[in-house]
């Protein structure tokens, strides 16, 4: 494993050694497997789990990292090519990345979609690119279209539970004050299809996720013996042992906040309650990669319900990327 | 100790046991006493001392610090409960705290007042909150009421000068452009009392320290032997051994900023000069917790002079908190 | 060596002995030279190189470091003496100093020129007066006029490309959209003068370096069997062995912003272009300190061209500093 950027570059066996070695690192602690490594972690957008969560990692494996965080403290940093730098950013990524990955061993990179050219992101343009310009190890911190250490712990998470590889999951847009990214709901929606789930996308006329995202699901689908479909029924939600609530900006307006806005404010009664949960399986888990909006996405009463495994989810961030870390730089 | 929150709850052997470990680890230090462990670090408004303080005797004891700053590079936090999270924050303390606390051995959290509702501030309702959410043992890097590291290098400094338990200590409120909170002042009224000193609040009128914290040290100074008293005649200075001067808001108005405001601007003749000092013993020391307001609350003359003593309290926040981790954490 | 403020202060033996230092920890790294060992970073300016390479560099000795930013999570200094400190900033350097000091081994300072009083940044006065209050060894991580670990980084990447020292060396203005400072000309025009090139500044009318510069240059110069001029005309550039381009603001207008946006409007044809390097020696070398306004001060052809070595002199600032680190505090 030379990066960590796309759980689509691993294979099945890949993934599952990955999570053997998190168990073990969990259950015998290497303290010493990367002293005086060093990672860097650039955020050009903001962080709380993966932030303390990787520079824990490293302490818990002997090692050492720095941040960095453009506007601040740090220039703000541009990321397109050819044109003048005459604006507010005085560093390219061009510099900035070869740069940082010049005083680390490996490198993680947080890149949010740009929210405008629904092709670009999905292309994850901007983070290959940035990736692309370092000599050294990338772990994909969220682009603009993948948050693979999300779906690695999910997976662990949902490992942890014992939850069937083919039982239904229902991956549910909830509402939030704002557009969010697709990331989160593409690396989950991948995800669940290659653990083998009867994977259900619900979410309200003019949220359908974007059909490449659907169609590489199906296919991956169809080799792990899951299924991928689409709709707005909460019907979907009949029988579910995972619910998965994610954020997630109109597809149909990508880019136009205005009439994002406009059409969001028509389903503010998608919040996830205990109401929406009283079809789906008994032993249902609600699942969320959080920061979560309380009462606006998920109600106070799932969150702090014996439903709820957000908080084992983020947990599992620590623990899956002390696996990721010690792959990419435990000398064999 | 399980955590470190208040001086309050340690008996006096207990401090005098932490002041002991704090001069045995100066002496011969233990560079490796909490190899692997990780102290992580919420700050929710600014700092200098603890944040740099703190991370310091981490590294002195060989283990690794995280940083999280709402605000800066991190999701604003929500503390307020049962509320619709539409707002700017992104993140409830409710999954924030447990989340960061699974990443870490020992949680530090700072949350100043909010300076609205004296009667939630008094109870450190906001701060309790947040420590009753983490499994993990909490240091009070200063809440509404409270600022323990503060306490106890403050009696550390006390100690290395040594100033007599049963001498003359008084807590002077001094001029700031605005209304600080209370924390300070309530810790070093509790801290001067549980050492046994005669202590006079000296304060103008509508800024006496509320009912509530009087009540408490006075009966904490009929334990140890001292006293306890107000006033807002500057005789108070004379024979003092301690001016401890302090910024705090009208506790007349509080939660009025225009009322404070037009209260304080009668008061700036309170700046501390060596005019002021005149009156106090010869032998009278200068503290301040740090940062002060130059020639605003105290004078350069003062600061600058023999008988200040602040930077002598500010390296006690390192040497006084390398006993609390290591009480907290070094494997007995 | 007590401090690292100004490579002027080292004997050209010694910068020598520093370089070979930094060959031999790259070559044979000495990963436990400073464990215990703690470096404060205070950037009054913000940073990404210094930043995450003095990071980097304490990790690879087997040290730590912690990093205080104010503005930025921590309060905002005030470097004036004898003011009141009624306005935003709430901490003092005659304070903030002292007490970071006291809290780790060796202290970096960045703080940028004001930009205001010519005469002042050209004495250092306000760094120099930060230095004096630090009981620990200090590192000038960029001050009003000087940059020595960008000097010293840049000295390596010379003798790395084994650059004649005698061969023509170009230190060139190039535009931005606002006036910069001039620690990097200064240090800059410095090193190549003491490495013994033929220096030639060439700048257009209003932007020639301050004569206090110039001629402390050219007494260097004199010892070194170099020489140091300056021009407008970029004839200059005939035969040049590097290009060294650099923004700094007008000197003529010094702390007017507006007449020097003026000026400097006129100049942008200044913009470094492959048709510029084309009177240069064919071997010539590019360098600037970064980062770089791309298509504004260079243009992407000479940046991604086969002539720029500006990331090699970003490497090279993680590798000088280790030797700085080490020689500053490895026990000898």
């Amino acid at each position: 494993m030379k990066h960590f950027l796309d759980l689509a570059q691993l294979k099945r066996g890949e993934i599952a050694e990955l999570l053997t070695l998190a168990r073990r690192l969990e259950a015998r602690p290497e303290p010493r497997a990367l002293t005086g490594k060093i990672l860097g972690l650039l955020f050009l957008n903001p962080s709380l789990r993966t932030l303390s969560s990787f520079q824990a990692a490293m302490a818990r494996l002997g090692g050492s990292s720095f941040v960095v965080t453009p506007g601040h403290g740090t220039w703000q940093f541009e990321t397109r090519d050819g044109i003048p730098m005459d604006g507010s950013a005085a560093e390219h990524v061009r510099e900035g990345i070869p740069v940082l990955s010049s005083y680390c061993d490996v490198l993680g990179i947080r890149a949010f979609a740009e929210g405008r050219d629904l092709a670009a992101d999905l292309a994850d343009r901007q983070f290959l690119a940035m990736q692309a310009l370092s000599d050294k190890p990338v772990v994909n911190l969220e682009s603009a279209i993948n948050h693979p250490c999300q779906a690695l712990a999910d997976w662990k998470t949902l490992d942890d539970l014992a939850v069937p590889e083919h039982s239904r999951f229902v991956l549910s847009w909830v509402p939030h004050p704002r557009a969010l990214p697709l990331a989160v709901p593409a690396a989950i929606l991948d995800m669940a299809a290659r653990r083998g789930h009867e994977v259900v996308v619900l979410r309200p006329d003019g949220f359908a996720l974007p059909g490449a995202l659907m169609t590489k699901a199906r296919a991956v689908a169809a080799e792990s013996g899951g299924s991928v479909t689409e709709t707005e029924d909460p019907a979907a939600l009949e029988g579910a042992r995972i619910v998965y609530a994610k954020e997630w900006g109109s597809t149909r307006h990508y880019g136009d906040a205005d009439a994002d806005a406009a059409l969001r404010a028509r389903f503010k009664h998608w919040q996830l309650t205990d109401q929406t949960l009283k079809r789906c399986a008994s032993d249902c888990r609600v699942m969320h990669c959080l920061p979560v909006r309380r009462n606006v996405a998920i109600a106070d009463e799932v969150l702090d319900g014996p439903r709820s495994v957000v908080l084992a989810e983020a947990r599992n961030r620590l623990t899956v990327q002390i696996a990721v870390l010690y792959r990419l730089l435990a000398s064999a």
